[in-house]
C-alpha cells in the first residue's frame, strides 16, 4: 500500500505574505499570545472518523474519497494500514492532539472477546506511533450508534441485554485511553433519545442514563484513570430527540443525578446551532457554570437542518469562540477537536490537509483577535459600565441580599422614574468588525 | 357605552349533531370522564390580555378589532368599562377561570403610588365581578416588558432601579393575585435574556435572577400566599436569547439555585416548539421531573419561526397534550389558560367566541381521546412489554444498581448477541389515528 | 431463499369496527366517492427503493432490516429475487402501481453496456410479474445521484463527461419505462444545484439542465412515450442548495426556457415543508398554475430539518392534499406514491405493511373528508362570500380590465372607506375539526 | 423644537488608523475602485421608516426612540418637523440617497383626498430640502400594510373597494416618486399573501395583482416616468404566505403575466435568508436572469425567525454581496438602502449614527475585497477551469446543441469512466478568509 501521505510537505507557518494555499497563513504554533504558545492555547486534536474513516458518503450516494488502504480486504490489516497512514497525516499536519471511537481505529468482531482483541492489537500500534511522533491522545469513546444493536439507543435502550453491550464497550475503552494516556473520556449521545413518544419511557430511560455514567464513574476510580469525563450535547440527529439538548439540558440532568462534579460538557459548535444558540452562547454558559471541559471545532450552515461538520471557517465565530476560552482560562485538559470533514465534492487526499489549514488558521486568528479584545478590554470596560449600578447602593444591596421586595418597592417609590443607558449594540459590532478587519 | 357581549347567546353543549358555530360540540363541562367533570379535567381559563386588551396590531399594522370601550378617554374608566366587557364574555362563553397582568386590567400610572391605586381600584371592582359570576383567578402576573423602562429586561435589567421598579411591581402583583384568590402566580421572562453577548454579562444577570425569586418566594411566605409559582420558559422572542429557554433550562437553572422545591411551569405550546420541541415533549420531561404546574394552551405554526400564538385546534396535539396530564393526574391547581388570539383579519366580536370554542372543544375532545387510550392501555401495554427486559434478570440488576461495568461486561460477553424488537412506529401511529377518528 | 411475504396475509379492508392491525380500516378500493372508486382515486403506488432496497442505514449506522434476498452474493440474482419478494409484497398489500430508478432493480455494472444489459434481464423478469400480478408502473426514473461520478451533479455537473454518462441513463431508463407501460416519467433533481457558490457557474449550470431536458423531450417524440413528464421541487439535501426549490422556482425555470408545456411537478410534502411552505400550499400552486401532475405521498416532522420521508399518516394534511387532488379533477395519469420508509427501529418485515397500511388508511380517509367537504360546500361557499364584490360593480370592472389606477382612484375618492369582512379562520379550523371527526 | 441631530458632527473617513467610532474608517466616498468612486458603487440610502418613524416598539413593548418632534401634536405639524430632522441627520451621515412610503413621510389624513393634500404638503418641503442639500431620492412607495383596511392585502384583497384604494395610493405614491426625481419605485408585497387557505382563492388574487400591476405599467407610461419598477421579493410576515416568497416565485409569476420586462427585483438580505437562501444567492439568481433590480442592504438572524432587520455588519455577506453587484456591472438606478433599524435597547439619536456607518463601513470594505477579489481573479480562473470542458470537444457539443440523448450514450459507452475533479471548497473558504482578513 502506498502511504499516500508521505508525499505531501510538512505544512508549515508561512506568515501572512504567503500564499501557498499548503502553509498556515496565521497559525505559528510558537508563537506566544499572553504568555502561552499558540499551540498550548489551542490544542488542536485530528478527529480519527471524520479524516481517517469517512469517505463522504451520504443517504444519497456512496463515498467519493478513496483511501491508500481502501483495498486491503482483511479487516485489521486495513486497521493497521490505517494507522500509519493516520500518523503520517497528522505529522505531516502538525496537530498535538487526536480523538477517536474504539471502532474508528479497530473493526468490530463477532464476538465481544474479538473486539477487545482487534482493539487491543492496534492500541499497541497506536502507542508506538504515538511514542514516536509525539502525538498525544486527547480523548478517547465508545462507538454505540453503528451497530444496529444500538437502533434504540446504549444505555437508554429498552432492552436490558443492550445495557449490558453498552457497558462492556465503555469499559474497554475507557482503559485503553488510559492505556494511551487520554487526558479526557467523552460520552456523545449516539442514539440516546427517541424517535416517537408513543413507544417510550422517558423515566426509566434517562434513570439508566444516570446509572451508566455512575457505573462509568465507580470504573473510572477502580482503574485508576485520571482524565475528565465529558458528555457532549447535540439537540437531534439522529434521533428526532436526544436526551443531551444543550448544555443547559445536560446540566439539568447532571445535577438531578448528583452527577456534576464529575463531568464537564464537550461542546460542538453546530450542535449549539442545531439546538438554536450560537457556539459562543453554550460556551459562556458552560464557563458561568464551571462547566466547560472542551471543543469539538466545527461549522454547521444555519441555513441546513442537519448536522454538516463543516470545518470551521467563519473568524466572528472562531472569534468570539476563543474569547469565552481566554476567559475560561483555558480548556485545562480539554482542546480544540476538528469534529469536521471535508464535503463530498472535496475528494483528494489534499482537501484533507486544505480543510485543517482552514480551520486551524481560523482559530489561530480567532485567538489573536479575541486576545487584542481582551487586553484593549474593549468589552470588558463597556460591560463594567454598563453593570456599575450593581457595585454601590441599591444594587449592591442586592447583590448582598441585604433587601427585599418591600424595601426595593419604597425604594422604587422614592425614586420616581428610571434612567436607562443604550446598549449600543451596533457600536460594538462595528468595534468586533474593526478588531477583526485590521488585526 | 355598549356591552356588545351582551348580545350573545350563552354558548352551551349541543353535541355532535349540532352545527351551529356558536355551540360546543365537544365540550360538555358536566361530562364526566374518569370520576371527574370535564370542568375539572380540563380548568380552562381566558388571558385577559390577548381577549380584551389585544387589538389585532402586528409590526406591520395597526389594530383591526375596535373593543366597545376604546372610545372611552379615561383610562381608568376605560378599564372599568373593559372589566364589565371582560366578565360578560367569560360569562356567556362559559369559562371558569382567567388570567391577567397588572397592565391588562388597570393602566400604569405616572408613578408607583399611582399604578398601585389604579390597581387597587380596578381589582376591587374584579372582586365583585368575580363574585357575581363565579369565576375564579387562575394566576396573576406582572407585565414587566411593555414599559420602556423593561428595555434590558426586569430582574435581569444591568440597571439596579430597574430590579427595584421589578420587584415593587411583582410585590404588588402578588398582593392582589392573593386577595383575589388566585390558584397561582406566574413568572414569565418578558425581556429576561439578552440582545448580544457582546454586552451582556450573563452570571450576574442570572444570579441577579435567582435572588430575585427568592425575594418572591420570602415576600409569598410572608403575606401567606399559598398558590403555586410558575416560571414560563420561552426560548426567544423578544429578545434573541431568552434565559427560561425551555423546561430543561428552567430546572437546570432552579436546581443550581435550590429554588426547584418552590416552583412549578407553567408550559406553552408555542413555546415548545420555538425551542425545538414537541409540546408533549415538554409536558412529559416536566412530568418525569415533577415540574408540571400549568398550561398556557395555544399552538403556533412550525413553518412559521415567532410566537403567533393561535386557538390551539390540532387533534394530535390535544390529544397528547392531555395524555400527559392525565397521566400527571391532572395539573392541580394549574389549569389550561387561552394564551391565544384570533388572528388578525378575524375581527369581528363573534371571532373571539369562535376561538375559544374552536381551542375548548380541541381540548375536550383531545381529553376523550386520552382517556379512552389510557382505558384500553394502548400505549402503556406496549411500552411495559418493550421495556420488560428491566423487570427481570440482568434488567433487574441494573436498575437495582447490583452490577457495574465489569459485571456487565461479563454478561454481554456470555450472551453473545442481542435481540431486539421492533419500535413499531407506524403501526401505533395508525392506531393513535383510530382512536382520533373514531372516538 | 425464502420469500418472507410470502407468509402475509393479503391485507383486506375489514371496516372502521376491525382492530387489526394488518386490515384497512378505511381504504376500501372499490368503494364509490363521488362516481370514482377509491382505487382510482388515490392511485397508491410504492416505491422500490425505500421499501425493497433500504435497510435503514443512517449517517450514524448500518441498516437494520435484512430482506430475505439480502445474503444472494450475485448482484444480478439478488435482484432478481427482490423482483419476486417486490411483487409479493405489493401483491399482498394490494397496492395498483410501483415507481422504481434504474438502480433500484438493477445492478449498475462495470460499464454502461453491463448497466443496460443487466437493467434489461430485470426488466423483463418485472415485465412478466406486472403481467402475473396486474401491478402497473407509475413511472420510472434514472438514479443519477448515488455514484460517485454524479458528486456535483448530473445534467448541472461542471465535467461535460458527466452531463453525458447522464444521458445515457436518461435515454435507457425512459425507455423501460415505456417498455413497461409507465404513465409517468420523473425528473428528480438529485445532486442537481450547488455545495458553495464559490465554485459554481450558476447560468451554465441551468441552462444545462435545460439543454438536458430538452434532449428528453426530443428522445420521448422519437421513441413514441406517451407518458407524462415531470419534475420534483426539492429545495436542500444532498446540496446545500437544489435548483429545483420548489414549484414557483421550477415554474420560473421552466417558463424561461419554454419547457413549461412539456412537463408537470411531481410534489412531495417533505420537500415542500424543507421548503418553507405547506404540502397544500404546493399542491394549490401547481394547480391553479396547471401544473399538477403527481404526488410524493409521505410526511416529514416540520422540528427537524432534513428530508426524514415518514409515512403520511397526519390526517390534516391527507384532507387538504385530497381536497387539492379533488379540485384538480385528480391527477390525470399521476397518482400518490409513497415515497416514505420505516423509522430505522421498525426493522421487522411486517412493519413495511404497518407503514403503507397507516399511510393508505390516512388518505382514504382524507379523501372521504374532503370530498363531504366539498359535496356540502364548506369551504367552497365561503369563498365564494368572501370574493362577491368581484362579481358585479367596481370588482368586475377590475377582473374585466375596464379601470385603471386613474378610474380607481375616483372611485376610492367617491367611497369614503371600505367595510370588510372577517376572515373567521378560527371559525373555519373548527369547522374543519368537526368534519374530521365525524366522517 | 430641538432639532437633536444639529449637534452631531458631520461624519467623516478618518482611515483605518482612528477608532472614533463617529468616523468612517472604511467608507471613503471619494475613494476610486475600478474607475468609479465608492460614493458611485454604493449608492446608499436611508430608509425614512426604520430611522426617522420607528421607536423600537415590538410585539412586546412600548417605543424607546423618543425623537425630537414627538412632542409635536399636530400631525403634519410633525411631519414637516421630522423632514427638517430627517434632512439634517442624512446630511451629517453623508448618505446620498433616501427611500420612503407614501405613510412615513405625511399623515393619512380621513379621506383620499385630505391624504393627497397632506402628501403635496410634505413633498413640497421635501422637495426643497433635497435641492438644498443635494440628496435623491432612491425609490418611493406606497404603505399599503399598516392601515386595517389591508388586512386581507391590498391589490390581493378579497375587497375590490380595498384594491381601488390601493389605487387611489399608488396612483399618487407614483406621480410624487416622479416628482422628486425618484429613480425608482417599489412594490413590496405588505400583505399580499394569505393567513389560511381555507378561506383563500389565490388564483384571483394573483390574478389580480397581475391586474394591479399592468395598470401601474400603464400609469408609469402615461404620466412619463422613466424610474424602474421594482417587486421586492419576502416570504412570510406579515402574512402566513406572501405571494413574492423569493426572487424565482417573482419571476414565474412575472413570466405568467408577461410583465418581466417592467419589473426587476428589490432583494432584501433579511428576506433571502427568511426564504431558506443566503442573500449571495438570491443576488446570483437575479443577476443571471437579468432581473436584479436594487438591494435592501440588511441583516437577519439566522437563528430566529422573523424579520429583525439589522443592520449588515457581516463582512462575510456583505463581500459576496458587492461580488455579484459587480458582476452585474453595478445596480443601474438602483442602490444600497438601509432597511434596517437599530436594536431596541440602542435607544440613543447616536445610535442612529453607529448604525449605519457600521452598515457603511461593512459595506465599503465589502466592496474593496470583492474587487481585489475580482482582480485577482481568484474565484473566476477556479471556475473558469471547473468547467473548461464545456468549451471544446462534447461539452462544446451539448452547449451547441448538436447532440441528443443517443449520441451522448453512445459517447458514455465509449469512453468508460469519466475522472473528477475537485471543488476544493475548505481552501476557497481559507481563501476568501485571507481577502477578509488582508485587505
Amino acid at each position: 500500500m502506498k502511504n499516500v501521505f508521505k508525499d505531501f510537505k510538512k505544512v508549515k507557518y508561512e506568515g501572512p505574505e504567503s500564499d501557498n494555499p499548503m502553509a498556515f497563513k496565521y497559525y505559528n504554533p510558537e508563537e506566544k499570545i499572553a504568555g502561552k504558545t499558540m499551540e498550548e492555547h489551542l490544542r488542536f486534536s485530528i478527529a480519527y472518523w471524520h479524516t481517517f474513516a469517512d469517505t463522504g458518503e451520504d443517504p444519497f450516494g456512496a463515498g467519493t474519497r478513496v483511501y491508500p488502504w481502501a483495498d486491503i480486504s482483511d479487516p485489521l490489516e486495513r486497521a493497521k494500514a490505517k494507522v500509519e497512514g493516520a500518523f503520517t497525516f497528522m505529522d505531516k499536519l502538525g496537530a498535538p492532539y487526536f480523538c477517536f471511537h474504539d471502532r474508528d481505529v479497530a473493526p468490530e468482531g463477532k464476538t465481544v472477546a474479538e473486539s477487545y482483541k482487534n482493539l487491543d492489537t492496534i492500541v499497541d500500534l497506536i502507542e508506538e506511533k504515538m511514542n514516536e511522533t509525539g502525538i498525544k491522545l486527547l480523548w478517547g469513546t465508545a462507538n454505540m450508534f453503528t451497530n444496529p444493536r444500538f437502533m434504540n439507543g446504549a444505555s437508554t435502550s429498552p432492552n436490558a441485554d443492550v445495557f449490558a453491550f453498552a457497558a462492556a464497550q465503555v469499559k474497554k475503552a475507557m482503559e485503553v485511553t488510559k492505556k494511551l494516556g487520554g487526558q479526557n473520556y467523552v460520552f456523545w449521545g449516539g442514539r440516546e433519545g427517541y424517535e416517537t413518544l408513543l413507544n417510550t419511557n422517558m423515566a426509566l430511560e434517562q434513570d439508566n442514563l444516570a446509572r451508566f455514567l455512575e457505573m462509568a464513574v465507580d470504573y473510572k476510580e477502580k482503574i485508576g484513570f485520571d482524565g475528565q469525563l465529558l458528555i457532549e450535547p447535540k439537540p437531534k440527529e439522529p434521533t428526532k430527540h436526544q436526551y443531551d439538548f444543550d448544555a443547559a439540558n445536560v446540566i439539568a440532568f447532571l445535577r438531578k443525578y448528583d452527577l456534576d462534579e464529575h463531568f464537564k460538557v464537550n461542546l460542538e459548535a453546530n450542535h449549539a446551532t442545531l439546538a438554536g444558540h450560537t457556539f459562543e452562547h453554550e460556551l459562556h454558559y458552560a464557563r458561568i457554570n464551571d462547566m466547560l471541559g472542551s471543543v469539538d471545532a466545527n461549522q454547521g450552515d444555519l441555513l441546513l437542518g442537519w448536522d454538516t461538520d463543516q470545518f470551521p471557517t467563519n473568524i466572528y465565530t472562531t472569534t468570539l469562540a476563543m474569547y469565552e476560552i481566554l476567559k475560561n482560562n483555558g480548556l485545562g485538559k480539554g482542546g480544540l477537536n476538528f469534529d469536521a470533514k471535508v464535503r463530498r465534492p472535496s475528494f483528494k487526499m489534499k482537501d484533507l490537509f486544505y480543510g485543517h489549514i482552514a480551520g486551524m488558521d481560523a482559530f489561530a486568528k480567532g485567538l489573536k483577535i479575541a486576545n487584542k479584545l481582551l487586553e484593549d478590554k474593549v468589552l470588558e470596560d463597556f460591560v463594567a459600565e454598563r453593570y456599575a449600578s450593581y457595585e454601590s447602593g441599591i444594587g449592591k444591596k442586592i447583590v448582598n441580599k441585604e433587601v427585599g421586595l418591600e424595601e426595593l418597592a419604597e425604594y422604587a417609590i422614592e425614586l420616581g422614574e428610571v434612567e436607562n443607558y443604550s446598549g449600543h449594540q451596533e457600536m460594538l459590532e462595528a468595534k468586533l468588525n474593526q478588531y477583526i478587519l485590521n488585526n
